[in-house]
């Protein structure tokens, strides 16, 4: 936790917070906070500060909060993943929200399994969870937004040429001709298939839609992998 | 599975391996296999191709293997890493030797937790293990090496500095001034500190190693993130 993310229902004041359960633990156990502490804290889709150690009890603390610094910027990304297996989705989540992707879409496709849209990990409160465990770790406060589309003919008919509209508009799949661009200086939208790859239907399908087919060398990487692996080649994190 | 590592003792003839345990499992319950179905193998640090499934039974896949293609190059790369938490290393092992790092050294630092040693992820047979899993992912076959060195100071004193030698050699560390160069044409070696980071004795005593400081950007990444996003900006996979 390199940040405390509050959100509107942590406040007791114009800057007072009062934080219980998993960051209050956090504070005690991992950072063994005491009073006049400072921790970073941030508000979520706000800005980010110190929160300064005023009150601590075993049950609560409150902190006195200064949020006067910009969170990191967004990456200019919408990133379009087929349904990943729900213990890999869970961390990748975690770290869409750590690379500060804000706008993922969960779509279907013939190789994702029936089973994996029934996780828990699809609730709102879990998905709140995971993208705030995220922000946390990389000290950010934009809240990602996170679309499900459990149908692909008619997301990818319907919906997507719009979506990509504007962007550079990408599939990664393997032994496609024409590799990923690196460093682009536009918006884009990335599609990413499932274990075993889109289907040569479905990637016909996202060409009609707009996406250009790239590859990422010889290598075929998980998708928790191929994210962090194609958003840094994309995007320069440094620039 | 997208390949089956073939070691020496699976073969029982020049071109004939005989499959049990763990990859037979997957040749029945994932990949459905019959007799005549051919699957992607490669034998450990030689050629891959492919193997025809000649003889099938609820214990044994008898294959016969055709070995003709090379496996994809390895990285350039000698990965220093502070020991990570356990469970974290076993997915931070794979993702290396999925990427095609073949020089992983494990270090001590302040802030890796003693207990962390003590992990059974660590023993001769969990490294294979999991180094393999990672190369079927990827369809490689040359198995990386690790190396174990529990003491910082001894390290970084008489060792580092020639394992240094002939590498642009950097330490990915948050707040330093040098962004993480970009498309080297030259071998690495990159260190990467655990959580909390290198303290700022460890990184002065890997600049005098001769280690250059860099960052990634604003956002603070977990190592198992930052290993992909590091080797994607340092080599070019598809050039």
């Amino acid at each position: 936790m390199n940040l405390a993310l509050l959100f509107d229902e942590d406040f007791t004041g114009a800057d007072r917070v009062v934080l219980r359960g998993r960051r209050l633990a956090h504070l005690h156990s991992v950072l063994k906070v005491k009073t006049g502490d400072l921790v970073p804290v941030g508000r979520v889709n706000g800005a980010m500060g110190t929160g300064e150690v005023i009150r601590l009890t075993d049950t609560e603390a409150e902190l006195s909060v200064s949020l006067t610094q910009s969170p990191p910027p967004p990456l200019p990304l919408t990133l379009i993943l087929a349904m990943p297996r729900p213990k890999m989705f869970r961390r990748v989540l975690q770290t869409c929200a750590s690379l500060g992707v804000k706008d993922l879409w969960l779509i279907n496709s013939y190789k994702v399994e029936k089973s994996f849209w029934q996780t828990p990990w699809l609730s709102e409160q879990n998905l709140l969870e995971n993208l705030t465990l995220g922000l946390e770790q990389a000290r950010d406060t934009r809240m990602p937004q996170v679309t499900i589309r459990k149908l692909f003919k008619p997301f990818v008919e319907d919906e997507l040429p719009a979506l990509l509209a504007g962007k550079k508009a990408l599939v990664a799949h393997p032994g496609t001709a024409v590799p990923c661009p690196t460093h682009l200086t536009e918006p884009a939208a990335l599609c990413i298939g499932p274990e075993g790859g889109f289907t040569p239907y479905e990637v016909g399908k996202l060409e009609d839609a707009g996406c250009q087919g790239v590859h990422l060398g010889q290598r075929i990487l998980r998708v928790e992998t191929a994210v962090p692996v194609l958003v840094s080649r994309l995007f320069d994190a440094c620039g």
